[in-house]
């Protein structure tokens, strides 16, 4: 990972070198005494413009103190779409988040030269659809003492696939003890 | 969402308008008394011709009865090959899951003009490898209240990439309280 | 599935032929007596060239003990990076594996002809993050006693995306019973 960033350097708490190929850190938790505990709470994010949008916050706003009283689990994302999609990517630099978009504008055909039947809901309805199974609509990520264990450069993106803006639900799942 | 589709209205259930963005829906299940579940059953789907199908309803006729019991959970779906994969789609318009294949089969080149060193199995073999992998063959959805939380107009899809079909195998992981 | 296989019958113990369409394995664990497990380790595989690579081993060299110990379970991966991916495949035959790489090189366009705004980092950069979100980062696979219960012919992938090797940090999460 070059030290150059869009012309920043990059954060010092970037794990640039590491220091083992193996890490030590293992939980096991398998205490009689302990319960496990099982959280649902559905979400839903205002609308957003066509595009990849970084809505790491958004979502924490929502589940940060559940997943704070979680020592390990795994917390899953479910969006409740098909002409949308949830994914991991970078948490930094929003060109990334456009170039995805124009990446996926042009790998998937729209308009008057692509060949779907299903047109009746718009030029962008099938190609949304067409996106949302090629990034997916659900994510699960580890919880490590209270938090999600994402990388350093990661965070979740909900990336909208239709031109006419509409609210995305999304069903949240924490399990874990 | 437009009202039309297929030049029928869809049905009054759909979730056209939202009343608040965020879903007061909150279930934690912290009970001391109560113990988690796990189920896993193997379930075959019969042979299906190379193409996007929506196979929810055969598998709820499979783990329809197990998710009953289960108030908040999550089940998992493992389809056991690399030539096939399952993903979350539209559940209305068969011209979707034909439009989907369309993409498939032009995304990722094909015979003669294919650059495959991967041949042997035929030349919709290496094909079927990518997208196995760019779809995937694995599944997490939620369970709320004895039932598959997706949304309105999600639905199962197997896709079948080979042109040959042949049974597949999907191993079904339900777990929760 | 044909019986050649790169010029070599495929070993005899292949599903070639599937007695039945439904498999009777099924298993219920709803033992109060029994508590569930949950286990997390963070794992650093080394560098390794761009390219796909068969990494089942690796991985189960550092949670096969683990995952020994549960009867009925999933085992969660999660790279920690966003110009990577995890994947499932073929893990035979190392050609689909070096195909799948010239699939990603052709579909994502990287150089001079490319349209990326977010270059500083290097023309593979951006192609990378799109890579890693094709492909995603994370995986669950079900654990059926003692053991990852894939296909036959499916490994774990890790994609490398960049150019340049650097360790990859996958976070394992294994829960059940």
């Amino acid at each position: 990972m070059p030290s150059l960033f869009g012309g920043i350097t990059k954060p010092s708490w970037a794990p640039i070198s590491l220091k083992c190929q193996y890490n030590p850190l293992k939980t096991t938790i398998n205490n009689p005494m302990a319960s496990p505990k099982w959280t649902q709470k559905t979400v839903t994010l205002p609308p957003q413009r066509r595009g990849c949008h970084l809505v790491t916050s958004k979502i924490m706003k929502e589940i940060g103190q559940e997943i704070s009283g979680f020592k390990c689990g795994l917390a899953h994302l479910f969006l409740q779409h098909t002409s949308a999609s949830l994914t991991i990517n970078e948490n930094y630099d929003s060109d990334v988040r456009d170039d995805t978009e124009t990446f996926l504008s042009r790998v998937v055909p729209e308009g008057s030269s692509a060949p779907w039947k299903h047109t009746l809901e718009g030029p962008d309805d099938m190609p949304a659809h067409i996106k949302s199974s090629m990034f997916g609509c659900t994510l699960t990520i580890p919880i490590t003492d209270g938090k999600l264990n994402m990388g350093t450069w990661q965070g979740i993106w909900l990336c909208e696939h239709r031109d006419s803006a509409t609210p995305r639900r999304i069903v949240i799942t924490l399990n874990g003890m």
